[in-house]
């Protein structure tokens, strides 16, 4: 059998139409007066061009030819909202054809940050919205947003991932916060506290929580686990 | 403060100079006669034009405009390699500015096949190579397959993911080999009998492999468990 070979320009290859795009999906807590509970929010940017001006959309742009994929999203991000978060983590790449008016392929990244992270100050044409209870977004963002909270639910489980909307030191009740936030329910708090002291992943320390309540410890997660690992590819950012 | 819009062509926009290509890593067990336990195989596409031309590479080709990404790299693999599989993941894009003489952003797909669905018949300038010991290939294709293979093993341990490399029914001690290629380490057969049952995932038959040793139970997965999670996307393609 002869077969075409890899990578080999052809007739109607798309470089001339299909465009890359980077996007920034970014959570954080916050915390509405009377809940119980904080709630999954992502900073939004409103569009001022067509197409879908006026609607919101992710903070992202264009992928600069001569920029990195990484390095995109973080100069993206930073000049449509003003964060800088210290990791991002690709996420997906997102291709669908009628995704757009033109062909783009938007790579997107995520973060999580903790609330006292999100600037005070506004910013022109940004604003913090419920991931539960969006708008419709420009694009397929909706869709996107989707996919970041079912990875997000998802990598709860098995990965330090709420390490990255807490402190360095927390007690479990502010842990299982993040959890019951994210996981959209509560959670007995003795099953929680043995699973969690099971896991090996929380080192507690010698220091208490302090105030209404009675003095809670307060712990850390065990530094020997990396906090995003990424394999062979951690040392490429 | 003002910040730029989201997805807005900017001057110097990367369209004409940036191109989408596909790439897809195809994972399976191959046994070398002698060797204890199967070694992990992916099937590489020797390059027929420059740049690298000589030089083995993943299948892949560039995505056309008219196609989404699954597609493009269904149809890439399907003309480079003859393969077919019912399922490609998405497994990152790849997007350092050096990686090709001009700018390419590689969306990498990966799908593990059984090692009966390997065609026997050859297919010209196509070749599987142990992922051990790959030779110097094409572009950054050898860091590719290091992520992959990091990922691989990763998911090995919380996924059903072997179960893409096994027939419907299996023995404990054909699951077993699975985990130790991959792992590339002995597991010891009674912690591992114990860890798998414990798990959950499994489901013992009446029925049993009988042969030169004495009969061990089949086991098939739990299909209550969706093989390949992909949560909100799971219906797109």
């Amino acid at each position: 059998m002869t077969r075409t070979s890899t990578l080999t320009p052809t007739a109607d290859n798309a470089a001339d139409t299909t465009r890359v795009a980077v996007s920034t999906v970014i959570f954080t807590l916050r915390r509405t007066s009377g809940a119980e509970t904080p709630t999954v929010a992502l900073p939004l940017v409103r569009r001022t061009r067509d197409p879908h001006e006026g609607q919101w959309a992710l903070p992202g742009g264009w992928l600069d030819a001569s920029e990195g994929l990484d390095a995109a999203a973080s100069r993206t991000l930073g000049e449509t909202t003003g964060l800088a978060p210290s990791y991002l983590e690709q996420l997906y790449a997102f291709g669908a054809v009628d995704r757009s008016p033109t062909r783009v392929i938007s790579i997107v990244y995520w973060a999580l940050i903790r609330p006292d992270e999100v600037p005070d100050e506004s910013v022109e044409n940004v604003q913090w919205f419920d991931a539960a209870s969006l708008p419709r977004l420009a694009f397929d963002h909706n869709e996107i947003v989707d996919y970041a909270l079912w990875r997000l639910r998802n990598k709860v489980g098995y990965s330090r991932i709420a390490h990255g909307l807490l402190a360095d030191e927390f007690t479990l009740a502010e842990l299982r916060e993040v959890y019951e936030s994210i996981l959209q329910r509560r959670l007995d708090p003795a099953n929680f506290r043995r699973q969690v002291e099971n896991s090996g992943t929380l080192i507690p320390t010698d220091r208490f929580r302090t105030g209404s309540h009675r003095p809670a410890r307060l712990y850390r997660y065990n530094q020997d686990v990396e906090l995003a690992d990424r394999g062979p590819l951690g040392g490429r950012h």
